[in-house]
């Protein structure tokens, strides 16, 4: 197994003009290929300090890949410092050159003579062409450790790696092992109780290597397998997902780079259902969630955002005895509002949603109690009843969840 | 001058599942207090990785930064770490202890142990309490250099550092120079634009700087002064603002971290003035973030998310000529959504949004077509037709600032 460095060479890095998605970005790609990232690193446009840095990846690293300062100004002092530090010459590439010349003849600007500086090379390296910009990058191996270098931009980098860099890299890795991972969802659990659930598969994990990861009220699990042959690698990753699916299946709700909305969305459609809302604390969020999805508008018929009482009373209709007797934020005010949107709107499937978001307490209620009802047809409609803690995002935000979570289960019954 | 390091540990970085938004967030913020950053590293849930990063980090900065690591599971090892690097003594926070119990009764949900683990810090440290979350923040002093220890999560960073880690900070620096700072905001003009009608201002600064920056449809200028007395950095500031509103005053709309909802509902608030929307290709996010605003339920009396034609007819009322004749994707519709949700919401103002998100052509429509119709009082509606480019969500996002743009600029007249 190969192990990797990624260097960013940059000041506008270090002051926080922008975010490091260069590294994010090739780690991802580097783990498709089984090698292992182990640091990152960001150091600015100075030459003593990225010399540095060099020396400490060599001592770690047996891959190091450098990212920005292949430009033309006085900053970009990337490829002469490693020059320096590997020892070796620096050249001109002709095709290099040959495309930085037809580019500024094409968009009929003046060459200024530091253009011609994105054409040096390091000698001996590979030369990957950049197809959206000037500066080419470079792969080269100096005593038994390989070296890339990438352009900063990354509409340059991430071509670049994917026509010319991938390449490289699989030659010198003579890649023997398939690595297949697969991403699992879960909604409805805490992430210290799903660990607790299988702790002994993450104490005894090797291969496949099981990673956990939580957010906004869900947590994931990324499954990795390593093995001659992919399908072999796929029948591990099926394997241990069997094994976790008989603990804590009830709450996996998906696969990958998916998320809540985006099942229900599909469940909806594949089922042949619609549905609408009718929204108060969330104002409107579920609604632009769901036809975040594109052709959500099969299933998703609209939503009626109620956030005054009037509009509640008047427009969607809740009883004045319900809103008087037990208050907008109550049980029964959540099965009136997803009854009644489901009859206004005339769909399979109503769902109403009301609470207190925050910042301040709301009749007499608690920041952070939810309530959500749900209308299914002719049933009769459930409702459901949270304590949420957080931000006024944070609690919009996982009422929406936990909304999506509720009618999914429901439907798929 | 304090130079830093930010040290972001967690192996979701090194996998590439997240990008390292949180060096980039305290970068920003230490570049206003004067802080030099030079160095960001990243490394793995690994406490030998880990120690040798601390000891390296140790060698070049006198002020360490770590995200992530402070969870409860056994992955999250940089207290301990640090800890033992360091000749730190462990022991458990009884207010963090308290908080995090409190969390899980409110919240209904089972303590497991290892939760408590959250609450053990670093003995002699001042603790940073974490109002959005569980694990509370460190920042100590031992053998003249700063450590500040905060959680991965950047919704429980960021309010972490402004309410409590700046103050450890500015404690520790003795300031002596002030940095003011002050951020404008633009809509309504390109970067580029703007850029070229101050270039003689950017060519020439030295101080104040003025640092400009876009996003979604946005353009924002930081200006910062450095001066012994602060109100005199203040003054400095005024001054270069009143210089660039001369040239670009009609697009400025607010400053520091607002957004033009944000502007929005404030100023309806201070009016008086009550608002509710029509939405079929935003499917609610124009409501969505007003409400977002805590507070907005004076101004902001709901919507109507008309997502089919049959509720645009049916429920919200536009005219089956209007719909039949122009289509929904057009001026006529949008100027009757608006003006029909005036009437059935009675408020002061009704806006309506129509027009084709994509990812694909609408009614003969291209992708990015846009209607807006706002109707105020017993004006005629007035209708925005724009013609957006970018993503599905991009598309969304910037037709609800012009929404609010457009709002803003009628009612302030």
């Amino acid at each position: 197994m190969m192990n990797a460095e990624i260097i960013g060479v940059g000041s506008e890095l270090l002051l926080g003009q922008i975010a490091n998605t260069n590294a994010q970005y090739l780690s991802k790609k580097l783990a498709e290929l089984g090698i292992n990232v182990y640091y990152h690193t960001v150091v600015g446009d100075n030459a003593q300090r990225l010399k540095e840095v060099i020396a400490t990846a060599q001592t770690r690293a047996e891959l190091i890949i450098f990212t920005g300062g292949l430009g033309p100004t006085k900053d970009d002092l990337t490829k002469e410092t490693i020059a320096s530090v590997l020892g070796v010459e620096l050249t001109t590439n002709a095709e290099a050159l040959e495309s930085i010349e037809a580019y500024f003849k094409q968009s009929n600007r003046v060459m200024t003579p530091n253009n011609k500086k994105q054409a040096i090379v390091l000698e001996g390296s590979a030369v990957l062409p950049n197809d959206y910009g000037m500066a080419p990058g470079m792969g080269l191996t100096v005593e038994g450790k390989h070296y890339m270098l990438f352009p900063g931009p990354p509409k340059e980098l991430y071509p670049m790696y994917e026509s010319y860099g991938q390449e490289f890299l699989a030659q010198k890795l003579e890649l023997k092992e398939s690595i297949e991972s697969r991403v699992l969802r879960f909604f409805g659990i805490g992430e210290s109780q799903l660990e607790t659930e299988i702790e002994d598969l993450l104490d005894a994990q090797t291969n496949p290597t099981i990673a956990p990861l939580a957010g906004d009220g869900e947590v994931t699990l990324r499954l990795t397998a390593k093995h001659a042959n992919a399908a072999e690698a796929q029948r591990m990753l099926d394997e241990v997902e069997k094994t976790i699916s008989e603990r804590v299946g009830e709450y996996l709700y998906g696969y990958e780079a998916t998320s809540l909305h985006n099942e229900l969305v599909k469940e909806l459609t594949a089922q042949g259902l619609t549905i609408a809302s009718a929204e108060s604390l969330t104002g409107g969020l579920f609604s632009e969630r769901l036809t975040t999805v594109s052709g959500s508008g099969e299933a998703v018929k609209g939503s009626l955002v109620a956030y005054h009482y009037e509009i509640k009373q008047n427009i969607l209709g809740v009883s004045e005895h319900t809103l008087n007797q037990y208050g907008a934020v109550s049980e029964q005010c959540a099965a009136e509002m997803a009854q009644r949107i489901q009859q206004l709107y005339k769909t399979d499937i109503g769902i109403g949603f009301t609470g207190v978001a925050g910042p301040s307490k709301q009749e007499g209620h608690p920041v952070g109690t939810v309530y959500i009802g749900v209308a299914y047809k002719d049933q009769a409609p459930q409702v459901y009843s949270l304590q949420l803690s957080g931000s006024r995002q944070g609690i919009r935000s996982r009422t929406v969840n936990y909304g999506c979570h509720y009618v999914l289960k429901m439907i798929k019954k």
